[in-house]
């Protein structure tokens, strides 16, 4: 990856808006300009922040635990310590460095860290200036680099898929199943699941975000399998839903209006059309087949470094797609008692239309 | 779990304070308020929030893929929908009820969310009030029923341990062994790993946090097993730290050392003693030896819901213990170039000791 050029970019942004220095401590955002792979136990735990300023260079500001980790995947960055704290060190730091207007995370810090970071850089001269957004809106848009990242975490995820659609036998918990998913995908090199497995059979379907439980799968109910990994930091998602055993005819017609609902999506998808516009796009068909009430969520997000990131796709977002941007495409239909279809895809947008990043057609067209 | 209690507990404080309603967002806060048990993706991605009005009672605030596990985890409350955001469904529901001074959690919401709820419920007469803390100062001491369950969560965490310990080939790699060893917690019940599994092997120990690679464990060289699970909501927390084959002279030197740092920093803790003393008792022995630059973390953290919570044992935190609190105890040496020794166990404070929660003696008193 070219952390360099990214850096400029940043910086060449950091100096139209007469800003001394940009501090980024979001996980991803961190990643994706230095390389730095480590991730936080959570947002009040950080495993270290960049210091950009406009101009020169970069510091990496960590604390004991993450220093090796720190000189070994950010080389170029000067690595600096804070063992009385992340604030105490800016206190210092700033000053030293003649840096008196610092931007920060204003969607990646907490309103107390803010408060205080107000209070005490603010005693120092320091004045603070929350952003939002700024190297998320850099990475919406993917470069050939990291499409290729992305296509074989997407791979890799079928494999994983395929893998573990070849192994059934009828005694599975949804537990099982997940288990032996996400064993496959650290065994075939992924650094880990993108999120938590997703296994829901029969009813449990009707909840999008079901946790798999210890049931047995039903051979003749309908199994939803939302899966996704990382790999080398890049992220894939993909779902799939179909029954092990006999189908009924109801489960037919409503999987195939999903699918029906996918394709329109994808088919609505190029450059320069509305987020909002591909959601209604796909919406409008479950809607037309008399089951809009049961799709109560947005059609698709962004993918790359995370998992859910911009663009959202969805009623709500009327910003045009961008050549470049990664996105899931995932209708379904949710009936409480009875279950639950859902099917998702990841596309690169492109100027004249969309690339399917999925191979995998399981289930799909039936 | 007496939720009630707790919910009446908390209504005490906010009369006192004052306040007419409080959002709770934090997801251990809100599943020890109400056994709501889903997690959050991400901070930016909430599940759900409990508005507690400082009398009556207590709404959960949710999306529709969150509307079963809702109804089904929190019977007791009024489950509402906010299919257009949080923020515009409490700009109705908080008029509605006449609740005019609505409390948040400082420390676990967004700095740009703080903002925009300050503008929008603000326009509509909403005084916002940040909190600190207040319900992880309720969690911090925990009553017996909340101790048998972290009680079997380390029991339930130590047979994983031995049985990944009995089976080791001589030919498994640190993910390998970090696989079995998740699989096992999922396998034997846990709702999952506390937080990812370490395993560091030789050089890597000189990692705290070292993430698992693909090496293969060498016989000679220590190895750190930093692990925990969740089990009915309650975290475990142990390391261990073992040569496969013959250790060094200069290995045992220094893992006693840590082992007898481990049992001042036991011996030092209860009822009434500032954590910061336990930290020093601990850290005087491992100084005392020579190798204080090598201790570079504070001693311990409350485990409970959270498996990183207050009280932190460390030389900054000069509050007292109290009976009831739940901390681990774990000393550490690490020599880049070298590796590194951590032993950590899990303690309840007592008003006249502390009780050690681990029974597993592996490689502890060599």
């Amino acid at each position: 990856m070219d952390y360099p050029k990214r850096i400029a970019r940043l910086q060449a942004q950091l100096r139209r808006k007469k800003i001394d220095a940009f501090l980024v401590g979001q996980p991803e955002n961190r990643r994706y300009l230095s390389g730095f792979a480590s991730s936080d136990h959570s947002i009040a735990e950080s495993s270290g922040v960049l210091l950009i300023p406009a101009r020169g260079r970069v510091r990496l500001l960590t604390d004991f635990r993450y220093k090796l980790q720190a000189e070994r995947e950010v080389p170029w960055a000067e690595v600096i310590l804070y063992p009385r704290g992340l604030l105490a060190l800016l206190g210092e730091l700033l000053p030293d460095l003649g840096l008196a207007k610092l931007a920060f995370e204003s969607h990646y810090t907490l309103h107390s860290v803010a408060g205080k970071m107000q209070g005490k850089l603010g005693e120092k001269g320091i004045a603070l200036l929350p952003v939002e957004d700024l190297v998320e809106t850099m990475r919406q848009v993917k470069d050939e680099e990291e499409i290729e990242l992305i296509r074989r975490s997407v791979r890799l995820n079928e494999e994983v898929f395929a893998e573990i659609y070849g192994s059934f036998t009828g005694l599975d918990t949804e537990i099982d199943i997940a288990l032996a998913i996400e064993s496959a995908m650290r065994r075939r090199g992924a650094e880990g699941p993108s999120f938590s497995t997703i296994v829901a059979s029969g009813e449990n379907g009707a909840l999008p975000h079901a946790v798999p439980g210890r049931a047995a799968i039903k051979n003749d109910a309908s199994l939803t399998i939302d899966m996704g990994l990382i790999l080398d930091g890049y992220c894939s998602d993909m779902t799939r839903t179909f029954v092990p055993g006999q189908a009924t005819a109801r489960y037919l017609e409503l999987h195939r209006l999903v699918r029906k609902a996918q394709l329109a999506g994808m088919a609505a998808i190029r450059a320069g059309v509305r987020a909002s516009d591909v959601d209604r796009a796909a919406r409008k068909i479950i809607a037309d087949g008399g089951y809009g009430d049961c799709f109560g969520h947005s059609l698709g997000h962004g993918v790359g470094l995370a998992v859910h990131e911009d663009p959202r796709v969805s009623s709500r977002n009327k910003k045009q797609l961008r050549a470049g941007m990664v996105v899931t495409v995932e209708p379904g239909i949710y009936i409480p008692g009875w279950g639950g279809i859902r099917l998702e895809n990841m596309v690169v947008v492109r100027e004249d239309g969309c690339e399917n990043l999925n191979s995998d057609t399981t289930w799909l067209d039936i």
